[in-house]
């Protein structure tokens, strides 16, 4: 199946082959995940963990339930959250005196701690983060990895002395992503939400979105500066050097699974998901290919090489008792970017043949030195593989002037700046708007709604 | 505060001294993990994938969320949980069609995904692990990892053809822990629970039992096999090689977030926590000793001894603006192993001073060679620690022969076998029965209820 001619039921099969998921749970969107699926994540998660770890963050455990009368507080927030939150109103047989949210972020688990933890300036900046799994009651169509009920999330929160310090932390997040993304080989356009549009309770939201191969975008990460809106409703101050109690202000960055949608969609083929060697929790799979006769001589052979590639790469020796075929079905859908193969005419030669997930490349390469060599070609994939990808995003482009034009794939604007406009665009276009460039850049001609001269430019694509 | 006299107190005191856990978070028996306490937890978590990894299990993830329908499918297992489950009755404004408990463990949530994935006796075994949350109503008084609302569970869940394969399991779980153990320094005691103490749908049910410095036990690890109980429930079946359909046996292992509070009650002193080597997020601390006019040297000197160790150790380097003493308190309090203090005297022989936590004994070493020493030390204090705990416990065994006789610790006794004797024994000494040795002892002598002739050894202690 080919993922250009029905992308969602491709995904969708690409996703069973590999057994990254499993959907037969009986609860629609909470998907069961399989070791496989597992293991990319976790790749994901080790990731973010050296990033954030790196930048003098702290990894935290909350709890997942938030109780009613904190949930409550910011006004914003809760009236964003409520529709879609699952409530604990039992335990055991009684019910509870006070009901129980599952949190859908941490905002509200978070900020009655800070304001316990913050004392004086000397405790700032507080730099935070978990790895946890979220809740929404999602209405709309389920949809692995991208639209789920349980979502495996990734959240810092931060509390600095001002509002120049917090705009410090978002700039540290973006520099953050900018390395993370290319670790993922993932693409994205990083947009100012519109102010109809930003997290409930922030000053204003930042979004990086991504482009799917079905012409959809997909939000992969988000940054918030909240100012000191959530710190005046928990009471998150501290004294500062002359003694007087200031707010903090505060941010938060977060991802979640779509990072692992994102790249089954970005990358995968015909024959299956692609996975970028940054994320492979194989990155090199040996395959025997046994001769009647031989058997041994190989065998001894594969394991040799498997123990000496051990050390410098995630490296797995398949000795199952299926054809090679069979096996390298297997593989391909699971994404693994190299595939040795160890046959009794390379043996002889002291050669391997290796195969290039990607593009299905073979060559032949002497086992002498062959750790260096592959190790070279993971790199190369995965800047190959960054740059395929944002090329293709890059093109989808389209600069348009009248909103009769719009496309599949993202679409600029000139627009005057007003909300009114703002709407326009997405009502009468049916797409989403996601914002204004972060990375500003020079607005011309007239607004695409008012023809009034333009202020700024806007961003539009239909969005998952 | 000495441990002896105020167990409570002293247990909560070096809790928070250590920065493990905030237990002020506005649901009682759900604590924040600081980032200390998290990073330690994680330590453990690394131990139970090392181990479970090597013996063939793989990482799973289910969703945290069962629906009523499959939770009371098995009849022992819902009695056993329904008066302490979380309920979710409410998705955002609207009550729920369905009814979901949060998993209080996860046969429920697992068996009916075994039910589809088993097919023939080729899928067999399988055998899976996942690192969650679970969740107990919890209506006794809670105390920090001991007994908890929100508990960080380790459940590993197998299927097997026959119950004799299920039995090998077994046995290997119990080899898995005995490895574990070591790592986290806790000797313990494993018992067969009696029948009317087993895990509810159970066939049988072992644990292991620790004993804390107040003479209580804490269950500290289980092993459950199930026959085909559950199989039966949920439809786990295979096709035998000669085409018969049959159901699976199955088996869990389960741990949890006890681990740390059992090593902080079993190792720490009036100082705070000892942390084994093993678990030790850091195992040695670097404090330079500055001196006015010396500060460069002596900083530059620690900080090449940092890297010099950072391969092999895991080390930090305190360069706080703090007195030494302030940070040798700030470490002992962790429970750091070992520190390392650098000083201009030292600096000027090319050695450094090692300060054990256990005893507080000081060395001077040489630079030169300075990590191979620290390795062999922590290892020594490995094994003295795991030593000093394990005589602890063996000396609190006391046999005797009349219920009035029971003390502290743990008390072994002749049992007829009768389950109202049994029962008796718990009754009339207001201890919990254990259970039998698993590892079977000789019993002699009269039952200490009713005086027939004894067909087995029982375990009484009070527990947590």
């Amino acid at each position: 199946m080919r993922k250009e001619e029905d992308f969602s039921e491709w995904y969708g099969s690409v996703i069973e082959k590999a057994e990254l998921r499993d959907k037969r749970y009986p609860i629609k969107g909470m998907d069961v995940w399989l070791p496989y699926g597992w293991a990319v994540m976790k790749r994901i998660d080790q990731a973010w963990r050296e990033e954030f770890d790196a930048t003098g963050h702290r990894e935290v455990n909350f709890p997942l339930l938030i109780p009613e009368t904190e949930f409550k507080k910011e006004a914003d927030h809760v009236k964003g959250f409520e529709s879609d939150v699952y409530w604990v109103t039992h335990g055991g047989l009684n019910p509870l005196d006070v009901k129980l949210v599952l949190r859908p972020t941490s905002e509200t688990a978070m900020y009655p701690m800070f304001a316990l933890w913050i004392r004086s300036h000397a405790d700032l900046p507080l730099k935070l983060y978990q790895i946890v799994s979220t809740f929404r009651y999602e209405t709309k169509m389920t949809r692995t990895f991208l639209r789920v009920r349980e979502i495996h999330f990734f959240e810092a929160h931060t509390a600095h002395a001002t509002f120049e310090d917090a705009e410090q932390q978002v700039q540290e997040d973006l520099q953050i992503h900018e390395r993370l993304m290319r670790r993922f080989c993932l693409p994205y356009l990083t947009s100012k939400r519109p102010d109809w549009d930003k997290f409930p309770g922030a000053s204003y939201s930042l979004g990086a979105d991504t482009l799917l191969p079905s012409g959809r975008t997909l939000q992969i990460a988000t940054f918030h500066q909240y100012r000191d809106n959530f710190s005046k409703v928990y009471d998150v101050k501290y004294e500062d050097p002359s003694g007087e109690h200031r707010y903090a202000h505060q941010t938060t960055d977060g991802m979640s699974e779509r990072i692992v949608g994102a790249i089954v969609a970005v990358h995968g083929d015909e024959k299956g998901i692609v996975l970028p060697p940054e994320v492979a929790p194989v990155q090199v799979v040996i395959v025997p290919i046994l001769e009647k006769g031989r058997q041994e001589d190989i065998s001894r052979a594969a394991r040799e090489l498997f123990q000496s590639l051990q050390s410098q790469l995630r490296v797995h020796i398949d000795e199952r008792d299926l054809r090679p075929g069979e096996k390298f079905y297997h593989w391909e859908a699971r994404g693994v970017p190299l595939r040795v193969e160890l046959g009794p005419k390379d043996l002889a030669k002291g050669e391997v043949v290796v195969v290039q997930r990607t593009n299905g490349e073979k060559r032949s390469l002497a086992v002498l030195g062959l750790a260096a060599r592959l190790k070279s070609m993971l790199e190369l994939i995965q800047v190959e593989m960054f740059a395929r990808a944002e090329k293709a995003m890059k093109d989808s482009v389209t600069a348009i002037a009248r909103l009769e034009d719009t496309r599949d794939g993202i679409n600029k604007m000139s627009w005057c700046g007003r909300e009114e406009c703002g709407l326009a665009v997405g009502e009468r276009t049916g797409m989403n708007v996601l914002g204004t460039p972060y990375y500003r850049e020079a607005a011309s001609g007239k607004c695409i709604v008012c023809g009034e001269p333009a202020k700024d430019v806007l961003y539009a694509a239909k969005a998952y």
